[in-house]
């Protein structure tokens, strides 16, 4: 059970009712009328509980929960415990997260605007939208319906915004326009100058970056996370894609649709990802290059050249994967034998 | 053309305009008085826009290009497109930085301190300067001529800044002597407490951190970047330098004029930069280095040793470029060998 | 001496005072009545200074100070220049700390809350507390005495803080409970969500992340670092523990005693680290692994396996110090055996 002074539960829900939400199966015991009362993982839950398996590394710990109810696949859900309730569904994680919401839903802004927020008269904001203390917000900018705009964050001049977004604490967005159910989460920095000057020997003269942030639908950027604005074409994130905390994007990267960039990677100016791209955390890519649709990038990796679709590459430079494990073996095999000559 | 409900376009400039602000020679068609409306890439420049090519790679599309005027360097401008009008100069990124600040100019700030900025009364501000929504201001602040401090911006006590400084949202400044046009971007930290502390088992003591962070003219420092003030002696960022996002600059670090950090890089305590020197993203330094002027560090590059002046490093651990490219073409030979066998 | 602009120096101090709080031996010259009016380091210290030798590296600068005592240890005090007043103590760094916090002892905060702070009428304070400028602080949150709420700082709805804690500039706090004498940084990010949801092809399904973020007595948290909070269970942070600037805590990370991790490292959820872990900067850990009590993990190390306890690894991918060594060795003889082919 979450911690009641932070999290307030909703329920309880039949399993029938989980069921249906989720998209599962009711199977083993079958109770479809028990009663539960929040989720917790397999080891602590009680019989009050909703739990899940994804990773087959913890079956033996499946194998012995006292979960009321368990989301499973239907390969693994044979070694569930004597007499447990399970709902099988092919994507458990998936099905964990929508019954976990359906506890713990999101409290919808509280409508209104703080007194001591500053709301430039010449912006817009649709209906049910919080503005809390201290937040900024700029000549002309249109806020949707139902947004959040989080104590202290600054909403720049002219910024446009879908419905439903939530800008967290000390965020700053400038020279944007966002998409409906964004989450900028505290401190991420949006659309501020891109990197850009030409070199002289007395002081680097500036770039005008003339370009926008543009920010499609569904998309999260992480803490502390940097997006600049383009420097003449616009900065883009597609939409369902996933950005983790102090992540660095450059004036005119182009990121397609569900990508997910892990925590202090770093996406050099100009560079393309296609849909559904795998960035792994603190790995860095150089300005310029396209990476197709579904490539995988490890952590840590340092990208010089394009990746293929589907491609897995890893290390700095980065290889092809094979190539990188075989590099890894030989270079430790001969370090061992060295050491025995 | 930049989207106007950012940007405010300024001119028209003829070409002869421009060729004076820039220092370039009209040649190719030499159309003197044509009339340019705004700047843009050669691929989408029309006729009313001025574009540039500084990277020889994209000589075929200045081979195709409809741009009004184009920015070359002598080499290359025998490769523009029958009839058009050239401003040919050796730094033709230079030329274009220049041609867009005239089409876009930075507005200067409005001058005044928003009702709801805290202002301490014992700080000092310049003529023209404008201090925006919910920033603070600390005793003692100076500031300088036509600065802006940007929404909840926090400037600290006894903090002196030159003329024409700006400081993004939710930037925070402390311990600081800083000169003239400098901009420190959002959520970049200027100034708090180096990481000192004598280890001990039950806690650590913590070793007052005395020193300032004295930052000379022109310099960026980029959104989210962190630069502690000095233990002891200072912390010091010499004029021109650019420093990118999310850089961490620890205590006591001397960085020399006209230096270039970028993204993620981080450096160790009382390590020191000549001047000119070029930093690649995600590089890091071990503290008490040496690194000469004009040294280049490759991104990702991780350095345990002293760098000489010009020289270029690549590696973690850092070595000599031309030796990082053996080793690494060696065990990409290794591994494809040993795969064969 | 620290510019008096920005430090208030106490004292003076006899080396008899000294030495009584640092517990030191005097020796060497042993001039216990000497006075002293502030610290220095050996190459610019004068009579009037206490200044210290921990590192070997600088004897040749020992054996010339000019300083009025040196804090020193017992294998290096035959060193001293002739005629010179020592404290002699097996920890000469822990020494300097305590003699500087008696000349530059922090201030305390000025009791009240700024007019322009927005504090929750159900939130308690401590007596003692300062609510600097435009800091906003939420329903039910408790904060302990003489805590310290930077300008432009948010605590969150029902978070808990000890007794002296100090929360620096656009730092933001919730879902946390904080022990005492804790600094959070400028900029620090603590109990956002963590990165969490369920891959989809239309747009990833959000996990509601349903625990808290728990941190113990004497912890540091550096200039815009990010500390989510946990899914489940709670991200763990132990008492004593030094965290610098820029790095990244992931959900449910658990986080033993005084451990020290350098800036822009980061830990992925879910991973444990035992007591007096070392972590150095720029280094990676994939999720879900353990880490023995003092284990050293090298700068820009990337773990993806377990650490025994007082194991020290290198390399990304992590490998022992030795065998990274002699991986190294390896492969730059290799090289340059090629080289001469």
């Amino acid at each position: 059970m979450a911690d009641p002074r932070f999290f307030t539960v909703a329920g309880p829900f039949s399993v029938a009712e989980i069921a249906a939400r989720i998209g599962a199966e009711i199977a083993g015991a079958g109770k479809a009328d028990r009663i539960l009362t929040s989720v917790a993982p397999l080891e602590s839950a009680t019989a009050d509980d909703v739990s899940f398996l994804d990773n087959p590394h913890y079956v033996e710990t499946f194998r012995n929960t006292k979960a009321g109810v368990v989301i499973v696949n239907p390969k693994l859900a044979p070694q569930a415990p004597a007499g447990a309730t399970l709902l099988v569904t092919p994507q458990p994680y998936r099905g964990y997260a929508l019954a976990a919401q359906m506890f713990y839903p999101e409290p919808p802004p509280t409508p209104g605007i703080a007194p001591s927020a500053v709301v430039d008269p010449t912006a817009t904001l649709g209906e049910g939208c919080a503005v809390e203390a201290n937040a900024v917000i700029g000549p002309g900018a249109t806020i949707g319906k139902r947004c959040l705009i989080g104590p202290n964050a600054v909403i720049g001049a002219s910024v446009v915004m879908g419905d439903d977004v939530r800008v967290g604490a000390n965020a700053s967005v400038a020279y944007a326009m966002i998409g409906s159910r964004v989450r900028l989460y505290p401190g991420s920095r949006i659309g501020q100058d891109g990197f850009g000057f030409a070199p002289d020997p007395v002081a680097p003269v500036k770039v005008p970056q003339l370009g926008r942030v543009l920010i499609g639908d569904d998309v999260e950027v992480g803490a502390n996370t940097t997006v600049d604005r383009g420097a003449g074409p616009d900065t883009v994130i597609g939409s369902g894609t996933m950005i983790d905390n102090l992540v660095q994007i450059g004036h005119n990267v182009q990121i397609g649709r569900c990508c997910v960039l892990v925590a202090q990677s770093g996406i050099s100016g100009s560079t393309r990802l296609g849909n559904y791209v795998m960035v792994g955390g603190q790995s860095a890519m150089a300005g310029h290059l396209t990476i197709g649709d579904g490539a995988r990038i490890a952590a840590q990796a340092g990208l010089m050249r394009d990746v293929n679709p589907g491609e897995t590459v890893m290390g700095s430079p980065a290889v092809p994967r094979l190539e990188f494990h075989r590099m890894n073996i030989n270079l430790r095999r001969l370090a061992n034998k060295r050491k025995n000559d």
